[in-house]
């Protein structure tokens, strides 16, 4: 059985690689990390458990099914860590019906599964997360996408933020690179529309922007969060 | 001799295939379209001619070398309409030295270069433009892109010209597609820093976001334009 946050959609991916594809939504419930500024608590924080839905591969694929009038188009796993769960089963079934699924992890735990996406996005955690990233588990998650389309996403809040995914992205030079500015209001778990400071976000947008130009630093594409731009800290769009 | 309006950047590129890509804009002077809601006059009207600079390629790749620092990045070939320059000799200069070149055109001319391009990305205007596509011309351009990577663009403003995308996209269906709101206050070509309707442009997106939804259109990857949102009508960045 899968535990199941939310499945919504269909909406457009906010950022990444993929950011502007029509999506929809599975998010898991559950999470090995707790990032200082997280911003789908209510995904994570097992004090929300009871709000989690238990469901099979068949059940996920029928709603996904339902949401997107039977038209494939790109599913997003994301959590939640996605990668704590067995999505392989879901994932075989939408193929065939010609889904196609892209994932989003930290990097903290391997599944086989991953060389079934597309693509890949692994997200190592920044120090203003409060967390440390374990390299041996990322380079295992890395290895288990084999021939998958992997690419590397790094959220950034601040100066040392910046110079760590500078360093990260010196030891994974062949992976495509997106950076983002952090949300630095994100939800509380228990408000599904509290307020989010847009200003402040496009600010450090610009701020982050300037650094890396300033830096002569072109590898990273710099892109914000859309969906934020758009609706704010709602949920389920 | 190349006529260019604006050479400016590193900036990051707003919109399209390569949006977030720290990017230098080329911006060449004269078209030989007149889209009614034209968001870059100064360098399509004859008017403002004379602000348009005489370079060799040679000097062009000299200025973006001193923007970047040297650095190699995408370089982004606009306008007007760069199709009517001469652009292979400056291509085949910044390709020796790493440079990358993006650039947009309406599809109304072909030229040998596109085949350098990555990518080439034809923007055919939609009634709104008040112009009327020749798609001999148009896919002339394409067979002139040969090889390299080609994508369709489409700026739409009403229901017109989104009914109008969808018939073009039937016409090229493996090509990549990108289709985006217009900014429907675009500065008169005389005032480099004019109000943007940033309320209005929002709303726009998300019409276009919930439009294609609804219609179960999930090919298109539908994105705004970043720039706008960031520095409003401002030019230069």
């Amino acid at each position: 059985m899968l535990r199941i946050s939310e499945i919504f959609g269909p909406t457009i991916q906010g950022e990444g690689a993929v950011i502007g594809q029509p999506t929809v939504f599975v998010r898991a419930g559950g999470c090995d990390y707790r990032c200082a500024w997280c911003d789908t608590l209510h995904a994570v924080d097992t004090e929300y458990r009871h709000t989690w839905a238990k469901m099979t591969s068949e059940e996920v694929m029928a709603e996904i099914e339902r949401l997107s009038g039977g038209v494939p188009l790109t599913v997003s796993l994301s959590g939640g860590n996605p990668a704590i769960q067995q999505f392989g089963e879901l994932i075989e079934m939408g193929k065939t019906k010609g889904y196609r699924f892209a994932c989003e992890t930290q990097g903290s735990v391997a599944k086989d599964w991953f060389a079934e996406l597309d693509p890949l996005i692994l997200s190592p955690k920044p120090p203003s997360s409060k967390h440390v990233v374990d390299w041996d588990q990322f380079d295992a998650c890395i290895a288990a996408a084999g021939d998958a389309p992997r690419v590397l996403k790094m959220v950034i809040f601040d100066d040392r933020d910046y110079d760590w995914a500078r360093d990260v992205a010196r030891r994974y030079p062949d992976m495509p690179l997106y950076i983002q500015p952090g949300n630095h209001t994100p939800p509380p778990p228990d408000d599904d529309d509290a307020e989010v400071d847009i200003d402040g976000i496009m600010t450090r947008y610009e701020w982050l922007i300037d650094k890396a130009l300033a830096d002569h630093w072109y590898t990273p594409t710099i892109l914000p969060q859309l969906h934020v731009l758009i609706w704010g800290n709602k949920r389920g769009v």
